[in-house]
């Protein structure tokens, strides 16, 4: 597992794309909306390397990043890691005691398939599998 | 500013080893206290590449980090990027609006000078820089 990316609930993207432009002196390179999540999202390189900062806004009242936001505020949400077989991996969690979140994959932002596991499970970090959709999915 | 870390809170270090374990397939690399956080550390590399996670457990009953278990609950606590010249940055920062937490760099955990961000200025993330100590200071 590589750490992909981390998730950051805000209220509005262009609020947070501009503060974190002013912080990291860097802007945001794509924006993607997840209908099925209820989102859009803004993404930033987080350095030099693969990990990215996913900003996380909800589209809507629906959704579990609306409830987040209602219950926690704006903040850190989630980390994400990428494997090569998001369902082999799913299988492996589960048979050691991981709590998923869901049954089968789910279509995410930035052309993954994604899954999430129940923080109560991984001491209180919201923890996401990923995995890059290829061509013949 | 490069991503350095993701800090996460946890009650207890053994558990949190034990279960990062089995989700990452790999070990705690290192195990550090910082007596001037009031806190030990673990650490975790979080992929092929530099960014780690650091686990965070209060030692006693002071430190701030103990205060975010009781208010908040164990996960995630915050993001640590790495920069050349902390004093430097914190000037740039402050003259951008942004609220640093110490007037000072602190001794942090891996051998760094560190400087927090007020959550307030930085849409609820608690952001860290750091700073590798060199040789010569």
């Amino acid at each position: 597992m590589r750490l992909d990316h981390i998730g950051i609930a805000v209220a509005d993207l262009e609020t947070a794309d501009e503060l974190f432009t002013r912080l990291l002196g860097r802007s945001a390179y794509k924006r993607e909306t997840v209908a099925e999540q209820h989102v859009t999202t803004s993404f930033f390189r987080a350095g030099e390397e693969e990990a990215k900062l996913e900003f996380i806004a909800p589209e809507g009242a629906q959704g579990p990043v609306q409830k987040f936001l209602e219950k926690r505020g704006p903040g850190l949400h989630h980390l994400a890691f990428d494997v090569d077989d998001i369902v082999a991996e799913m299988e492996r969690l589960a048979a050691d005691g991981f709590e998923l979140l869901q049954e089968k994959p789910s279509r995410g932002a930035d052309n993954k398939l994604v899954c999430f596991l129940h923080p109560r499970s991984t001491n209180g970090v919201l923890v996401e599998i990923c995995q890059t959709i290829r061509g013949d999915e």
